[in-house]
């Protein structure tokens, strides 16, 4: 499948390397697979980038060099890329790199090294009598991910127009007398039909009263008549994650499941008016909640508006309340930044509502990018 | 799905809690979220418990405390638990618990704590003049984990004997001029119905050169008359991961073919010979090493021979080579470990075979938990 090309990576590392030269470090350990995919295109389980203003030195193992060897000379070819063959330990190489390359100010992503990794090399270092300091760093190439550059875009794009047509068959699925982890599987399989790698997450199938739980897991239950149905589901696309989540009610919805219904969908739908460059992310959140608050399901609402979608299936932006004890920033949204908006209501014993969609910043608004009906279905 | 039974978890506190009193350690910090698992039977995305010498304090947020309170008073529920709901930041409600019990020596996880939340928790400590320490330890849930018990062997016996199997059907399913992305995705679906939670790791169908790598992705190539193809597939069943593969060979295999297959299956079957109490794990690995060597094919190995397998694909006991800067211990196996056997050789540019069992140490010696044909099939 393709990756990114050659010229997204070159940005990519270029805007890593501004920040290096900003903060005075002479290389950046990158350990975050997810990081080290956004650099180099790498879809393997073990590796490490350590990132220069000249090189991006790529230490995997035995199993992976043929997969980096092979993309030699190919469109999605990783630039300045110098591969470090790990035979043995990944802690011994990282240090032996580290302490070879006369840099003194190395940059570790303090979010993803293990303390037992950040003592060793210390040690190791400090063993060798090298100069160099390890520098915790927060967030240097999550803050890069957040804003989608052209071909992640596009590849987002076309995944969210994928997962749209699953979801359009999914709602003519849900029937009468199937069991939720029967539905979860057929989920499963119209998802992987429709050319993703694999689900982005657990498939949510929450039936009657299971709905109330915003994380259930699909089980036996079996999908009854007076049902509302929870469908939350996600596809791996090209390495990037696209999620969707519809309910539909199972014959006539009651006044009540309605009423749940229509202060979700507004709330969505307040919401996504929101999106707009500049606009504060818990700007957002508060136009999803102070609708379900107004209709009087405030309390019913327990988790954010939203999360960024990208080559994980929660980064940042979050769309949520502002934690006073964790979130210092007011962060504004910016054009290429994708995340969901999925407000949701839930009330124990008797059942919720969620309804969600990707949406995409513009330069002058917002472009939804999934694209299924959000009326309440009644099969 | 049934998870550990209360008198099961039990006893796993209580080994974890000599440890900490061995180590004079009042508390243990658990992050990862498998030894979580281990623990208390949570299967959410979201939590950290810490174990003290009388309770299990579970930190989780509004998404998971209804399925904490639904455990209780069931078969499953965790013993000595108290739950701590998290509302806003989990560092934050963290350092709250470890400041305000009078503890002096905690416990953390230095595999799995990250450097950001060390230094966190570190100065917020600080901050409110606690006397509390942080002690960084090494794989206290994990060595416990190694010896699975009764309520685990049963449950992977079951999942193996229902990968197993799958495999008898997976065997009937390669067909000439399918894509490897086809065939992978057949065998997602076989896994599914088989009653898997779901698959254990990206399934592997590798044809052809292909099969040279032994972590390739499938992808469009498709299968043709000649080709070897390794398919290399798991499940999670109840939590619990087992890992199988096969090589078969579309049409009748090339004499070079027969004979890599056969050194492949004869340091199977003699790395499955060396399994025993008290057997240390690198002669185990030297029992299908050698056997390779001596066939004219050690170069073609370069991977270990096995991987611990549990609540993650790749645990402890990893059965490899001994590599001189990681490995000071000797660590013999003993009765409770479950494993994988699976030797493999690959000829680049040619292709490659690989054949992989899982087998438990009994009291005696060894039982092989899947259970299906050795033999090339020729299809």
């Amino acid at each position: 499948m393709p990756s990114a090309p050659t010229a997204a990576l070159e940005r990519r590392h270029r805007s890593i390397r501004d920040d290096l030269a900003a903060h005075g470090l002479d290389a950046l350990v990158v350990t975050s697979l997810p990081n080290i995919l956004y650099l180099t295109g790498f879809t393997g389980s073990s590796a490490i980038a350590v990132v220069t203003a000249e090189r991006v030195y790529f230490l995997t193992d035995f199993r992976y060099v043929t997969t980096i060897t092979a993309t030699r000379g190919t469109p999605g070819e990783c630039p300045s890329l110098e591969l470090v063959t790990v035979d043995g330990s990944y802690d011994a190489t990282l240090a032996r790199l580290l302490g070879g390359n006369g840099w003194t100010r190395i940059g570790v992503e303090a979010a993803h090294l293990t303390l037992a990794r950040h003592q060793w090399l210390t040690s190791s270092l400090a063993s060798e009598a090298s100069t160099a300091a390890l520098v915790p760093t927060e967030r240097i190439v999550e803050r890069a991910r957040m804003r989608k550059d052209e071909h992640e875009v596009a590849t987002m794009r076309e995944a969210a127009r994928r997962l749209s047509e699953v979801a359009a068959v999914v709602l003519g699925l849900v029937r009468r007398g199937d069991s939720e982890r029967d539905l979860a599987l057929a989920i499963d399989w119209q998802v992987r039909k429709a050319g993703f790698e694999r689900s982005a997450f657990d498939t949510i199938v929450a039936s009657g009263p299971n709905s109330a739980l915003p994380h259930a897991r699909p089980g036996g239950r079996t999908i009854t008549e007076g049902d509302l149905v929870v469908l939350d589901f996600g596809g791996v696309y090209d390495s990037y994650c696209v999620d969707l989540t519809r309910t539909v009610s199972v014959g006539p919805a009651s006044a009540r499941a309605r009423d749940v219904f229509d202060a979700v969908n507004e709330a969505r739908l307040r919401a996504i008016a929101a999106v707009a460059p500049g606009r504060s992310r818990f700007d957002i959140d508060a136009a999803a909640r102070q609708t379900l608050d107004r209709r009087g399901l405030g309390d019913a609402f327990g988790h954010g508006t939203g999360h960024g979608l990208g080559i994980e299936v929660h980064e940042d932006p979050r769309i949520t309340r502002r934690r006073p004890d964790v979130d210092s920033d007011d962060e504004a949204v910016a054009p290429g930044m994708i995340f969901t908006i999925e407000p949701g209501a839930y009330l124990p014993g008797w059942g919720g509502v969620r309804i969600e969609d990707d949406v995409l910043v513009t330069g002058d608004g917002v472009e939804v990018l999934t694209g299924v009906t959000t009326e309440l279905i009644e099969i």
